[in-house]
């Protein structure tokens, strides 16, 4: 049988390991698929470059559309990232009759909608493993390994960046520009690094987790981002002697208020025991934990990132579509685990109403009465505390850490209880607020 | 659409679990389906039990070969286990154009190449998610998730009773027989537990694993197996000392010997360093470590057991099917990974070819000498030792006990130079050896 010929639109870091992996495994590959697969045309800014990169043994092109426009290719690769161009180039292609791999959360978070329902009427795939988690397969175990659960939550480390920076700022007791600069040197954060240290790009790949999760449409606009950036070194050290560990978590979680049915779609620093496995996931690996009804929990832990680490998943996605290509439309894996006209119109909760548990780290003027009039505000709140810890004053200090954790509970109530301490004349500066999960 | 018929046999523990789940979970899976899927009959030795487990809902038979031959029933489940019917039965169904899942391990790993081979030439499917790992969907990553990767080796804790064992004896500092006894009390080891603590039911998952990761039949028969009755208390203790874990494993691994391809397909106790993620893998959990070229390592970790967790494995066989259903034979998931033509005949090694690290304990007489005389053998037989431990003889004793890891090497060297030691006047008893993997 004759090749599928791929077009890879870029040829960088994930094109080029693409591209070599297909060639270096080709016969292991032709072996599973029952095809060869084969690049057979790249397209890239700087054709000199392309061509040495691709030993010169396929055709590059300067200009991405003429790959997608190309009727001797089966599947277009789109590599390029960003918003626009790639919508543009994914949608002519999927109006082509083309099937799609993308590595593009940014696109799929706030434009899967418009994608997926444009291939679902032309009837090609959009295949999309290697934007989140990187070369894990985490996708295909949401969206067919786990089809008989209902999935209740997951929480995954989902950007590599970040996972690096707080195992360094936890092992070296550094702060996190120090280690930024470091993990810039080292080329695990990229030169402007604020989608990664902001949580957007967590943001986009919890997005894109909770739609196949939960059987809703992606609303990138309403999941909560909060990154790492305000995290001090003395929580994580405080976190450690509590027997928590400070992880950036992309959360995706069923619940109910008030009766009704919410989603909870967030990216935030978190304390988490330190005795559970995801906890130890350490450097610029991956991990996501989800929890079904049936099954329980399982864990998926992998690279997140690099070159053929993401192009295994790139190539997986090949693979299915090559298997799969014959499937009646109607009856492939659907591009969001669910069937289209099944999507659930479940509303994302707005982070007042999300539910969860708190470590609050505030400065206290060491004097008596402090600590009744603290405990009593969460009391009036009905907030209840889980643990709680008093720092002595340094040498000649006057002044000490006071750190809680609580139970769960809701977050307006947690803000409201947060400013009435910093009202109190003994509470110095702002409180700490760190969201905590049990993950049990 | 109409909805899919399911016929199960056998309803008991993971039976009554898939009846459960697909029931409770209708909705969520028909979603995701896009048809119903619903149990519309089951078989079982007690009639009345199976009526009462069901709530009168389906039909009940006592012979499995009703259903097997039911022309309504558009999937057979086999949950009977064993060889000799479930083989029949399986055999069967697929005679009458039915799509089968099964969970049976020591079924596929004995007789799967005549399985399969029938149900290619039938053109149906037989999927075996629950066969491996409960409801960790292992099968689905190495078959679909990594098909890019020519995967190097996989080594996984895949049988929860004899981790559970383990993990106790360590916790605890309790001998085999002891914790055992517990485990039977609380339900984790059967009253016969010989498949566990032999090692044969991590055998039968191992030989599926190496199959699919590999491209090459199933051969359970080549597979080396050794259980965790012979492990002392003691030396749990020891490789704890030393930064070690003792976790039974199932190895899969690629190598070459005397310039030839050859796999490693071998069930035993193994230390690994504490320090890695499937390390702390604790109770009766599974994992699975898989190490591929592009993607290096990933692991999956769950409940490997269960009514509920094996449940889900099988109803994500049954989405499977009725997804895929309409694809072209030749077009869906091959059952083996590997298209049926293209299975590789790479032989499985005698353990003596093997290649491994060692873990060696001797009890030696306490006097000068003895270490000069044991490095010396190793030397000669150019084995070199990575660490080395003597520990005091107790009070009043005049024996120590010496433990030697050594670095990699092949097993019939060590064997060798285990019996030249064993010959030695100051070496008393026999030389205790466990194999240590260091899964970097």
């Amino acid at each position: 049988m004759n090749s599928i010929k791929v077009g890879l639109l870029g040829v960088g870091n994930v094109g080029g390991g693409t591209f070599d992996v297909l060639k270096r495994n080709q016969e292991e590959i032709r072996r599973r698929a029952g095809r060869g697969i084969e690049v057979v045309a790249v397209s890239a800014r700087n054709l000199e470059r392309a061509r040495t990169r691709t030993h010169g043994e396929v055709r590059v092109v300067a200009d991405p559309f003429e790959i997608v426009d190309d009727p001797s290719i089966d599947i277009v690769v789109e590599l390029i990232g960003g918003y626009d161009t790639a919508r543009e180039l994914v949608m002519r292609a999927i109006a082509n009759g083309k099937h799609v791999v993308t590595a593009n959360k940014a696109l799929l978070a706030v434009h899967g909608n418009e994608i997926f329902k444009a291939a679902q009427e032309k009837g090609v795939m959009v295949a999309f493993e290697a934007a989140v988690a990187g070369g894990i397969p985490i996708i295909k175990a949401l969206r067919e390994g786990l089809t008989a659960n209902r999935v209740q939550w997951l929480a995954g480390i989902i950007n590599g960046t970040t996972n690096f920076i707080l195992s360094e700022m936890r092992d070296k007791g550094l702060d996190f520009d120090t280690v930024l600069k470091e993990a810039q040197a080292l080329g695990y954060a990229e030169a402007d690094p604020t989608f990664d240290i902001e949580g957007v790009d967590a943001a986009h790949k919890a997005t894109i987790l909770s739609a196949i999760a939960f059987g809703i449409p992606v609303q990138f606009a309403k999941a909560h981002v909060e990154g790492i950036t305000k995290l001090e070194a003395i929580d994580i050290r405080y976190a450690e002697e509590l027997g928590y560990r400070i992880k950036l978590l992309g959360i995706a979680k069923r619940t109910r208020v008030d009766g009704a049915d919410g989603i909870e779609l967030r990216v935030h620093p978190t304390l988490i025991p330190a005795k559970r496995l995801i906890a130890n996931v350490e450097g610029a690996m991956n991990a996501v934990l989800v929890q079904g009804d049936a099954i329980g929990a399982t864990l998926y832990y992998g690279k997140g990132a690099g070159a053929e680490p993401t192009a295994s998943a790139v190539i997986a996605d090949l693979v299915d579509i090559t298997r799969l290509a014959t499937a009646d439309p109607e009856h492939r894996v659907p591009h969001l685990a669910f069937q289209p006209d099944e999507l659930a119109d479940i509303a994302i909760l707005p982070m007042a109403e999300i539910t969860t548990s708190y470590y609050l780290r505030m400065r206290v003027a060491d004097q008596p009465g402090v600590l009744a009039d603290l405990t009593r505000i969460l009391a009036d709140s009905g907030i209840s505390i889980d643990a709680m810890m008093q720092k002595e004053p340094g040498e000649g200090e006057v002044q000490a850490d006071i750190i809680m954790l609580t139970h769960q509970t809701q977050e307006k109530k947690v803000l409201a209880a947060i400013a009435r301490m910093e009202g109190l004349p003994t509470v110095l500066g702002s409180v700490t607020k760190i969201r905590l999960e049990n993950l049990a």
